[in-house]
């Protein structure tokens, strides 16, 4: 199996992407991995390290695209940019699927400009994995579309179901649509729109979730747009970081408080891996031709090597294939049932 | 001053409605409040409890709205519930405001219905006070629209900043318009377009907020769509809750847990002191002619004492009356601009 890396992707590449590569391909025999951009800073990276030479190749993209431009911009004037180049690796099957920390607008439209959406989609999403009190669930869309339809949100919660049977191994997972109430009227225009749609299917849909129940772990699919996503994903991650600085601040303040904490560190380090990103590694573009996984810009090499094993996993269980099979599936059950 | 209670209101009333309502009379001596809903119930959580009786009224409602009731049948059926009695109190200038724990929803069409929007509002925002790790910040739709045009959002803004300086004593407080990326372009069509209005006050607009930063204290006012903000509300609270849980959980699985979580315990109290709502009581339901404060359906005695709070420095600071001057101000001058 082989993976293109963008390798200049992301606040501290190439140091954290060559490091994350190097972590990865020791855990697996069979994987090759292909650095794409400045091939005299990825060397300088490799340099004095071990690693099997025959498993690790390096592609020179003579451009970088920064992490505010915009995506038209980009596509059109660098084509041979260290994400355009991986995408491309994709395209003519010279890698199984691309891996990128970098410009997330950027990486998302070179999927789908070079790629394509897969038949039946008519935009791909992003699906993020996050922890609750009781496991995990699929979060989608997590930051893909700004503003959707409802046809949209049923794709969405089509692709996601599909992901979370096979990545989480749950049989018909619940999916659920994030919503302000948990009866059917509750909602904006669009997700009593897209209710309708999703009770007609034959997933595990489960109606609508609240806020509040999300992280107690009541649906194992939440969708929504990806605006909304995007904002519940980063708020969640922003509030988790400042309960950990706001009860370290209180444990500082107290008498017993250097005691507590030295006691209590394994748990706060425990917790922390639980609710930390890099954990999780990348999330997916569901929807394009192809297995392409969006890393957080501020990517550590541990985010890094844990996109890296979400790739590797994602090829082997032929999770783009099955999510096209249950697309086609549910389009050609629609068609059936309107004619009859 | 006189405050309006929903007696019936909420999900453990009267019990705690009446138990706030005693606690909070004790601690000023110029409010009275009356106690709206059903007399004998009221009348038996009073029974041997001791209270200054002239400051304390009862005032007999037949009808109890439920949680789950629809606000157009509520108002159109229940003319003599606890919280339409409640609102049209403050109509008949019976009441300086009024509170209530029940059915938001109905609560916030009677405030609607009966007092009007205030002049130059269209629709009356939800306007709700979070922790951050520097400080506090107002959140504003919490959850009255949802779906919102940009004129809206504008609206939202001033009412906010307005909000946010007469309550958290905030000279010129950082305006920030929830979206997805900092810069102007992010965003969906919604707050693109709020965006552009925004710039053109003469608020201290700041510009986008991301998610991640919202609870790190980048704004005092924080401003989106009330679907939205009430997923961002309802997630965060959520959140909260299970982050205490699952390290609570961490703690107990450690060989040093016990002695470790008793020494945390004085740090993990004062941070839930700080996270809770019910520290924070009540919303208010800007831009409506009077004061109107929403406080949680599962507020406890301690809830309803914050809330009730909230009513008397609301009616002392005569907010309700600065917010409405704001607003008609802002016309003005933009009226002006445009006439040359």
């Amino acid at each position: 199996m082989k993976i293109a890396l963008d390798a200049m992707g992301g606040d501290y590449a190439p140091t954290v992407t060559v490091e994350g590569a190097l972590d990865t391909i020791r855990e697996y025999d069979d994987l090759e991995i292909i650095l794409f951009g400045d091939e005299s800073r990825i060397k300088d990276e490799l340099k004095g390290k071990k690693y099997p030479s025959d498993r690790i190749h390096i592609r020179h993209a003579s451009q970088v695209v920064g992490m505010q431009e915009s995506p038209v911009t980009a596509l059109r004037k660098k084509k041979d940019s260290s994400i355009r180049r991986a995408v491309d690796a994709v395209k003519n099957k010279e890698a199984d699927a691309v891996v990128s920390a970098g410009n997330s607008g950027v990486a998302m439209a070179a999927a789908l400009f070079v790629l394509g959406t897969s038949k039946g989609v008519d935009r791909p999403a992003i699906a993020a994995i996050m922890p609750t009190l009781k496991g995990l669930f699929v979060l989608i869309d997590a930051g893909a579309n700004v503003d959707c339809k409802a046809e949209n949100l049923l794709q969405f919660a089509l692709m996601g179901s599909s992901y979370c049977s096979t990545i989480l191994n749950k049989e018909k997972p619940k999916v659920a649509l994030l919503s302000i109430g948990e009866e059917d009227v509750k909602g904006n225009e669009l997700t009593r729109e897209a209710f309708k749609l999703l009770k007609e299917t034959n997933l595990n849909f489960v109606g609508n979730i609240e806020g509040k129940d999300v992280f107690l772990g009541g649906a194992d699919v939440v969708v929504c747009d990806g605006f909304i996503g995007n904002i519940v994903l980063k708020t969640s991650e922003g509030l988790a970081e400042v309960i950990i600085k706001m009860l370290k601040r209180e444990i500082a303040g107290l008498a017993t408080g250097r005691v507590g904490y030295l006691l209590m560190k394994p748990a706060l380090k425990n917790f922390r891996k639980k609710t930390d990103y890099a954990e999780y590694g990348g999330a997916p573009l569901l929807g394009i031709n192809g297995t392409c996984i969006i890393s957080h810009g501020r990517s550590t090499s541990r985010a890094i090597r844990n996109a890296l094993r979400v790739a590797v996993e994602f090829s082997k269980k032929k999770v783009y294939e099955i999510i096209s099979e249950e697309i086609i599936g549910f389009h050609a059950r629609e068609k059936a049932v309107i004619e009859g």
